[in-house]
């Protein structure tokens, strides 16, 4: 079913992706909180309706441009998780003059003076969240930062409206025990609701509070406090993921389809046409409990070739060989010219990334292309 | 001058980047031989025009999609330097059919003899050359190898033409001595000037002998029994070739134009929107002698902030820091919210790819924007 398709090219597995929707959902359902999917690792408009047809509520975005092209496929509820600047401010008003709800994040005062400011000369009330750091890895606000309430006064005074705080423990990344998961979920939600508390005993109304990330989404035992959650690469699962341990391979519904065309059969390499162009350079699993190099390999029913890893990576060749090093004297013999595999991505976000289109392998005959977009 | 680009953005400095095509094309001539630059690094059709205009003859391109946009654009001599598989064969002869002289790559009997079929079914001569192994590092024959000769007979008997050699030391971007470099130059001359002596004397014609990497090609006191050279990164340059030595800082002509979003004063952290969706996952200098993080910090007008690197990079988040890891505490004073800089790239051909067009900064008021491709 894939001998018309150009390779490399990025394959989506239906049943796997939707049984990924399906399982967070479920889960945020019976935790009792709205679920708003980031499409920053699809950026895929179909993908997307999957996720809010199963119940989600709202997308997040990463960039303007992801908020403007689902905003132009009918996405209205929409909130842009990184902090915006000065240059950025017009772009935003541009959508919400058009009927977009979108939400804009700060994490400091000059940016919270540049959205009043604009606000007021505008006669427009954005919509502002402060990120909030809980875990130190990137950006946001302490929670116990003076700051927090400076900021949201700042937003209301000059007439937007501040609508909540928003968090992502991304540190979560690198953990690989439930424990560790479980206790960083909880110091997400403990650290933004305690914000949440300062903010609303200072007398400001902080209506949205927002946490999020794939590894803490699926190990959090309780969101008390929280009213919604945000988490992207879930959608797809990847290496690193299946490394952290809320995932197995199996789960994976991201690989790139690649054509063998080559070998050196004394290194016992096959050369496949999928270098790092096709797979990102993204080497997540290098530090992690298993290193799959630049993926894993599979056969082109998605199922895992045991002991075989895309070991290294130039543009448009990737060396494929076992990863224990050993040299597979019959590698010509198991992986002939011409034949095709599929390679398991070590970071789903990345390798979407460099691609144009998906190629969904679903119940029909020859895989649906579904388009996505990248770009600022 | 860059208050109307949206960040992050891809810079070309038009200044630089002339001087490193003048710098090879020069060194190309002394030597001697033909030039054929690989575009994969720019694949900028106006980048592209400019090599040819200080001399270059035909370009190399690593994907099909490449040789399919170049020819539109007028570039009829194309060496695709990938090993064609037997899946790619009808898209070249496409090519081929349409007046491209479009050159394919093999190092195996069994893509040769895919294509020498193809030719007899479809009465036309295909070119083909074949990849040498002169270091290791990844594809071809080996120049002692039977095989090759086998090879170069199986394409002519096919009535399709074996028009010579081509090798890519690629290992070359490992070294970093001014020594180690000319011993793998000669190595990469020797080995690929004894295999097309090999095959003389077996009575085949090999009319081109092809090598080349960019640190080779600028270290190489010597030419001799090489028709041509090929090279790609040195029209940029980046990080990992200052970092071999074959360039310095102030020669890279590819950077990132980034806006600081944020900062996080107590760990003198200034975030900024080139996160790695923008730079790439390319940490190509990290087991070099001076290891950038994802890339080298650059005021407005491209001139080194000396200590500063981006440290560590999430999907649209940079985190820009000191290189020795000491807190900068005058971090957002240094580099306020809202303030332009520009990110010098560890691989210019994997930053590049992340982007579908260049700002080229020239001598005009405003840049000028150059498109480019990715996708095969």
């Amino acid at each position: 079913m894939f001998e018309a398709i150009i390779t490399p090219a990025a394959l989506i597995d239906e049943t796997r992706m939707t049984r990924n929707i399906s399982r967070m959902q479920n889960r945020m359902n019976a935790l009792g909180v709205s679920f708003r999917p980031h499409v920053k690792t699809s950026k895929c408009i179909e993908v997307a309706r999957r996720q809010l047809a199963q119940g989600a509520r709202g997308i997040t975005v990463s960039t303007l441009r992801e908020a403007e092209h689902f905003f132009a496929a009918g996405f209205v509820d929409i909130l842009y998780a990184a902090c915006i600047t000065p240059n950025k401010i017009d772009r935003a008003l541009a959508l919400r003059r058009r009927g977009c709800d979108l939400t804009v994040v700060v994490d400091s005062m000059a940016a919270a003076e540049a959205i009043a400011e604009k606000g007021q000369i505008e006669k427009h009330a954005f919509h502002v969240m402060i990120e909030v750091d809980t875990d130190g890895h990137r950006a946001g606000v302490k929670p116990e930062d003076r700051l927090l309430i400076d900021i949201a006064r700042t937003v209301n005074d000059g007439g937007s409206v501040f609508a909540g705080l928003m968090t992502h423990a991304g540190s979560s990344y690198e953990l690989n025990t439930r424990e560790a998961l479980q206790h960083l979920a909880e110091q997400e939600r403990r650290l933004i609701v305690m914000a949440a508390k300062r903010l609303r005993t200072a007398g400001i109304h902080c209506k949205i509070v927002s946490v999020g990330s794939t590894p803490t989404a699926l190990s959090t035992e309780s969101l008390s406090g929280v009213t919604e959650v945000r988490a992207g690469v879930y959608v797809f699962f990847d290496l690193v993921m299946s490394n952290v341990g809320v995932c197995t391979a199996q789960d994976i519904a991201l690989s790139v389809l690649t054509t063998v065309i080559g070998h050196q059969t004394d290194r016992g390499w096959a050369i496949v046409d999928a270098g790092w162009m096709a797979m990102s350079r993204d080497r997540g699993t290098q530090r992690l409990g298993r290193d799959y190099g630049y993926g894993a390999v599979c056969d082109v029913r998605c199922e895992i070739v045991e002991d075989y890893i895309l070991a290294t990576a130039n543009q448009e060749h990737g060396i494929l060989c076992r990863g224990d090093g050993t040299a597979d004297s019959d590698i010509a013999r198991r992986f002939p010219i011409g034949s095709l595999l599929r390679i398991l991505p070590n970071h789903a976000c990345a390798t979407g990334a460099q691609f144009s289109e998906y190629n969904l392998v679903g119940s029909g005959a020859a895989p649906e292309r579904w388009s996505r977009i990248n770009g600022w």
